[in-house]
């Protein structure tokens, strides 16, 4: 049983990570922090787990270095590249949820996030997307866990642009449920001020914006225009990507092409063609299910979807996990999507 | 292996029951029927279930007699018993998810529902609550598994009307979530009918109250009134009972009480005095939350939440499956509660 | 035209007064307080408001006497007194929605809230439900605006306590929207901590139950338990009551009662026997819609629906502003419900 | 007073417009038709109208010719022709809300619906979005009232199109609350079927798209890709249109050109640069807000949001009836936005 710490663990994707860590066969959760409610039981912030598991919450800050073979921080970026650097120790394995080591470009993150305080670590660091960098994930230690709308974004968009088919810039218009946003008592997480209404924000300024660019740009020399929406719901993004081929494709080949291209990943679903992602059919899975329509002058429109705390978060980081610790990748995430 | 045969399969029912059967160790699913979409496979119904599950449906009407080991049935009443009398030959297990055989009063099953067309299959039934009925339910090959509202109402109040401690009658305010209402196209369903609204319906006349009027009977001669809610959400029962008892109980000597009556049952969460359920603590699992509240003039207040379609509907004939082969009662029912 | 004043006017009721007063023919708004927007556009805060009004707001704690003809105070219960203190001249009519003035007893508002600090005023107070005080209303200059829940409760019961029918306690079954949780970043009004689930809370120490309580003995010696729950959307709160009646009443005669006890009431819509209210069909209007189910035993089921943040709050504020100035009573309030 | 019929008065179009209309000062209510509710009151198919409109409904099957001086016809598309035909007499004014009289071009007309029944009668209409064709409205008998997604679309890229400043085609990507499906018991419209989740539908295959490039193209001969999506909410469509400007444009040029162009619309509101719109922002209303965001390389992203029913249907169709009245515009129109 290797021991798993979970720094910052009562956020959503804390959560997430204990409910899905919580039956998996070779894990035992050892460790779980809080600032906020530190020596208060997980169970006391949230009910749901009563007489599941009533551990007690430890200070963030205190020292939990060796104590735990692998360590998920869900904290803000910034604070993640403080512990991260108290913890690191070239032997147990850190997978970092918030944006600190997404970056192999330290300008980069700099420019878009804040000064970097663990930079001899980055080179250490590997981007955890695993349909891309599954090679390479086997062999770090640090594990930058990507952001949710990068996910959607990135596993919709790679077919076309890792064949170099896309001519001129696209537009990736992405909408995220409201967990997105955290767990904190923000103003514009109110139910009151997110149901009943929906509205784009931060347009070509939004910080997932260069996490996409700097991916899509290992393939192709084209911009992204990035617009994220907040959408009255708890969970799931849809990612609808328009932009134009270089030569038109028949959307039954374009099926063939991404059929092939994530013909061994076991949590990408290519639906058949005209029928479209929803993100009720990929809820509580790790599934990332892509659809698309190609037009006969070029245009086209791929559409993906998501769960924006499992496969966007939590369930992603557990499949790097597994992956890390050279265990089958599906282990733990084998829940089905679940509706109504 | 056993086979098992969902007969009606492409309500909200029929896929919970898909959902948790699905990795049931010692069950294959081998027979999934629907009048409507027969001959569709059963993901281009639930596209949730693409690569999941991609069996053709077979018409409900056909004669399906020895094919299964376990049949559920999820069929409007009056449907079930017909297929109960086709398929019942005393060997394999028939789990009736309508009203048909809740009642082992003909009389007043008929001046509820409508005339009963398999009278003498009745004495061979069994109310399915396992709390109440667990040991019957380990003879009987036909099973009426409860209602969602009597489910978390009975549950709720078990305690106390079995130690007789109820002075008068008792008022159920009982809210459900819209999956309640099956998934047909119906207008009071529809979302905009629904969403941002909240009303009562049927005072006095739901037919779940004769279901809860009768167990209640066996323990006190006490009359209830139920009033049902509709609340703009998927799916959660919350039932408040209010009554008074003859002598006024201290909450934390009815918390004792309530943790004895239940001690040996595990999916029932008695919550610390002074916290209350809430449907989100129990959404997709088989809890049941009960908390309350005991005043001194002997007034109480007992509230209980479960997931009505997972202990109000399809796990708790999972439940029930269970005990029924004699395997354990928690079989494929682990599943932790989960939100947001 | 009369001048008015908004005290605290970036929260809900500010907002719901605004919409309301903004087509009011004798009235103008000439000022828009708040500590926390100070010199900001109150079209800023509210953009739904642009081009429509785009006053600046000005600091809540200035000295604002003798500005306005009236004043709504929309600050929490302790800021409110404070304010009146202040604003108070015998002159103009000051409206505090906040829980300051709606106690005649001063020990019983201590003992429920905290220390009063404007004593002097609160014989000056009246409680503002018109139904009930209509005639005081119109001689008072300060009026303590009634809660949203004792709203639903007071106007659902009267009838029955006004004539002496009841016999015994009642329940208090309410259930409320969040925007009655008001305007404040707090964890529990989250999307994601409100939206799928439902719940009670504060049972046997809400706050209004002696609000309700105070108004209920002033007829009958009866003790309420008041259960307050939170619904998963944005407006309305439905209350259910029950209890039991001296003698039994058929449902025709109470409809009757009701009709009769409510005539003359602009507001006040007793549903047809065997119809009940539904929060959506008061929606966005002044409505209080009230329906009830009576048993030959002397059970009752009374149910009544209101918009809270109208008749629960900014329109009843409205109403009793058009009396106290003598003008027709249902000026600016004759919005209908609205849905979907 | 003139007389105003709305045909089909049971949808959520009907009822929008019997709000719009109650407080109208110019107008009466004096037929309101129903096939499937005939002979009930209109307050029986909508309680909320409870002594505010009880009028009994009268078969829409009957022939009203004559009866009113303007009819609004709330029916499927194919129905309202053959109402329009038997209705039209070249002095009452029809508003039709389905899509029989939006389209000039009777071939395109075909091929997107079914064959045109009153063929005879489309020279006599005129597509009535008041922004661009308001003149010619003036002078119409018949009124083809726009599709809720072409309102949204149409007006949020007038501005660029008109000024023949897009380079290339662009893609519109829209958003619409479920009212707009109607209020017909559809499986789809379910609210287990549509709440939590995120889809698009109909991707180049809907049938608005013909009605927006059939517009575009009047200015600008360029190819428009439409992606509508289906949001968990009751009413709004916000649109985020994309492309590329032949000559990139400044943010605040843009803003300049695009309140030139809108400088004497009362209901259009072009946001501040950097500002964007917000569903909840018109709910309720009819206004339709613009926001944008231009960027130096030429691309644009354009974000247009509207009431469905309110500017996307039953609003807009009063705006057309005060305008072929030649009474003022805003008459009955000047409700504002209302949240939460």
């Amino acid at each position: 049983m290797w021991k798993v710490g979970i720094i910052g663990a009562t956020g959503y994707t804390g959560l997430t990570l204990i409910l899905l860590l919580k039956t998996h066969p070779y894990i035992k959760i050892n460790l779980l922090t809080s600032n906020t409610y530190k020596g208060k039981k997980i169970s006391e912030v949230f009910p749901l787990l009563n007489g599941i598991m009533d551990e007690v919450l430890v200070p963030t800050d205190e020292n939990h270095k060796g104590k735990c073979d692998v360590y998920f921080l869900c904290l803000p970026h910034g604070k993640s590249m403080e512990s991260a650097e108290k913890l690191y120790d070239g032997r147990s394995i850190i997978i970092d949820l918030s944006a600190d080591f997404r970056f192999e470009n330290i300008e980069l993150y700099e420019k878009t996030y804040t000064k970097h305080l663990a930079r001899h670590l980055v080179p250490a660091s590997v981007f955890g997307l695993p349909e891309l960098y599954r090679d390479e994930i086997k062999t770090k230690k640090l594990i930058g866990n990507p952001g949710c709308y990068p996910t959607s974004s990135i596993l919709g968009i790679y077919p076309l642009v890792k064949n170099r088919l896309i001519d001129g810039n696209i537009f990736i218009d992405s909408k995220s449920g409201v967990s997105g946003a955290g767990r904190e008592a923000k103003l514009g997480s109110l139910f009151c001020e997110v149901s009943e209404g929906f509205r784009p924000y931060n347009i070509g300024v939004h910080r997932h914006e260069p996490e996409i660019q700097k991916e899509i740009n290992k393939y192709q020399d084209i911009k992204i225009r990035f617009v994220p929406h907040l959408l009255p719901m708890n969970r799931g993004i849809l990612t609808t990507i328009y932009g134009k081929l270089k030569e038109p494709l028949k959307t039954e080949n374009a099926y063939e092409l991404y059929k092939e291209t994530y013909k061994d990943e076991p949590f990408i679903r290519i639906l058949n063609p005209n029928t479209y992602p929803d993100t009720r059919f990929v809820r509580f899975s790790n599934y990332c299910d892509i659809g698309f329509k190609m037009f006969d002058d070029g245009s086209f429109v791929v559409v993906s979807a998501i769960d924006n705390l499992i496969k966007g978060a939590s369930g992603q980081a557990v499949q790097n996990m597994n992956i890390a610790l050279d265990i089958d990748e599906k282990t733990s995430l084998t829940g089905l999507p679940q509706y109504p």
